[in-house]
């Protein structure tokens, strides 16, 4: 501790792990009850009082908000952790899989990411700068390797799997996971061409 | 001429084309001019006076409904041609080619369709009723060939061609028509599995 760090550190990594109680118990909870779930449901989950959820995220956009970004981050972080595990067209189609289910999550937030609060204003932008270059890695990879086409842009990619996940009336999401599946077929059959 | 029929054969006739050369027009016109082009404009490249214009379509909206429905008419009534004319594999693709022109030319209308004029309401189902089977035709042939995967759904891949083709801000057709390109040769890849 120094004399420029007035908040000892034992003090801030219990917050810091605090708000990551909250964001994960937020993102549970949002799933099963909703955007407008009580604050109790959400501090129960993480163990923490309601003055400690009120004093990271005095509003509920703040949380919402912190959820969507965290899932944002969790699936770019995947990139480099799928390509060091997996061939590079296996990586790719796992990292797609869990980039489909970062947009039914975010799905169930759709009610609150479209009231124009402007908590959210960055939101579209952040998720392209992380994601973007996270899936072009991937894809001139699986392209270095010959195992998919080489004339694809990561990000038409990540914009036709976007469009591909939008909801289709009176059908559930194993409808638009199976286009994704043609999708990243389609990227296959184009290999060596 | 019927009793039955006080309208001689010749004059039905006559409106029928000038109805059919107005509906042509109002397209070429909507592409180019857009879809609040003056009247003018549609019925001199029609060749008919503005008299004949109002009589068969009061309203401009009753103009942009029958220019819609001819065009699904059209991309409905190419799928037996295609059959008759390719392999069912070339058919659907050539088949779904003409489908996103459809949909580009739709886009050029989508301020007067989203309007809310009832006038459109039954759009959408007319879309799906006569686009739906004749795709249907198509995947079926063309898996029953053995070209494509035989597990698709044509109402499904309808809807996902339809998302690919939404606009992507600061992206050209093309950028949609490569995507769509992708999805088709997935089709192809699933084939035989």
């Amino acid at each position: 501790v120094t004399q420029l760090d007035p908040v000892p550190r034992r003090q801030r990594v219990d917050a810091q792990r605090n708000v990551e109680a909250l964001v994960e118990a937020a993102r549970a909870v949002f799933a099963t009850s909703g955007v407008e779930a009580p604050a109790k449901e959400i501090t129960d989950r993480a163990g923490v009082g309601v003055g400690t959820l009120y004093r990271h995220f005095p509003r509920r956009a703040d949380l919402v908000k912190a959820v969507v970004r965290s899932g944002i981050d969790a699936v770019a972080d995947a990139g480099p952790a799928l390509s060091a595990s997996y061939e590079p067209a296996e990586a790719l189609e796992r990292w797609i899989q869990r980039f489909t289910e970062l947009l039914r999550a975010k799905r169930g937030l759709a009610s609150a990411l479209h009231s124009g609060d402007p908590t959210f204003a960055g939101l579209p932008g952040y998720f392209q700068q992380r994601l973007g270059p996270t899936l072009a890695a991937l894809t001139d990879a699986a392209a270095a390797a010959g195992a998919i086409r080489d004339d694809v842009d990561a990000e038409d990619l990540l914009h036709a799997i976007t469009q591909l996940c939008q909801p289709i009336p009176g059908h559930g999401a194993e409808h638009n996971q199976r286009m994704v599946a043609v999708l990243v077929d389609g990227l296959r059959r184009g290999a060596g061409r």
